[in-house]
């Protein structure tokens, strides 16, 4: 049976997303706290490495689809700082909660269809436990113009 | 003495929120996830049923005793997913924490006020346990084009 | 060895906040929640005493530098409540998460930037305990048109 770090080898090398590159924070912040049972992940933006953001305002200039690769982009981040945290993926139990922010044009509404590419990517590389309650929010503006952020609480 | 479940029809009945229609998330992941002592429940817009949502911008064509009511009906949204989730409202012994965000214009910073429907609708019904932590937040755009969305975690 | 309270002081005094004034909230809600080991601090935004909000929008006549003390100011808000729910901050073992709202124009982009003054203001005060993870998020608007609005939870 393929472990969840293959199955999260598989889907970032769709995206091109270096899993065992470094994972830098842009700040004076850590990219996971451990606390009791709960792990918290620093809000994820889509990038896929050093230099390239995906980045834009969906509904204006970025499509759905590339807005749903951004959300998977930052779900994958986020797996990524698990996998730091955990060692192995299988530890984790539950994802408690997910808030996939998307920076967005001023009438563009479906928040929920860009989130799923995130959600379908955690489901994919967790099965059962990855699935977790969401919040989808469309907001004004993201850190370096990513066009999503994503932040969760994982449980093991 | 009023059981929490009657509170909780009566201001449904309200706002015209049927508690016993089935609670469908527009998405790939679940209406609340139980950790240990902690519900987390998925982020809720101000949704009557399956057709109608309270939408718009507060100060856009939403006056504020509208956006009230429609943080009102995300709040008795997320009490419909405790009870769920409890069977029995009486099992809440707090709610940590409550996130408000509200679709606004540009200059409507009348966010407290607004996020007031879904804090009064919260003690309305679990009294003293429905006693929260909050943060209000005017964004951009909310799924649906909804004036409210409504995240919380309560505990047991 | 200065206490934790004494650095709040200190930088409580840098930015003229008086951290000896009543902490009140502007709806029906309390500035704290404890539950279990977490504390869960509602959501502070950039205001100084009851009458002088820093306000505005990052990157539209509000510049990085006064956008980073409404995050300080933010962030002495949320360890002054701290200090009201655990008279001692030296109880405080970890900031699980927080949270950095700030209110800005179409294209700022340096959320990270701005969200760092809160993250050094924590640190600070609390040392190594003070280390979080965050989410620097821009938004449309926030209450009282407040520059800067900050969540966290902390664990005791």
């Amino acid at each position: 049976m393929a472990s969840r770090e293959e199955a999260l080898r598989r889907i970032a090398a769709e995206v091109g997303f270096d899993l065992d590159a470094d994972i830098k924070v842009g700040g004076n912040y850590v990219p996971f706290i451990v606390s009791g049972d709960s792990i918290h992940v620093s809000g994820q933006i889509s990038r896929l490495d050093a230099s390239v953001v995906l980045e834009g305002r969906a509904g204006a200039g970025v499509s759905i689809a590339q807005a749903q690769t951004a959300a998977k982009v930052s779900a994958i981040r986020a797996l990524a700082v698990l996998l730091k945290a955990t060692r192995r993926l299988e530890r984790i139990k539950s994802i408690a909660h997910v808030t996939v922010f998307t920076q967005c044009s001023e009438t563009f509404t479906q928040l929920s269809e860009v989130a799923d590419g995130a959600s379908d990517a955690l489901v994919a590389v967790l099965g059962d436990a990855g699935r977790h309650t969401r919040t989808s929010i469309g907001v004004y503006q993201l850190p370096k113009n990513a066009t999503v952020e994503l932040e969760l609480v994982a449980t093991t």
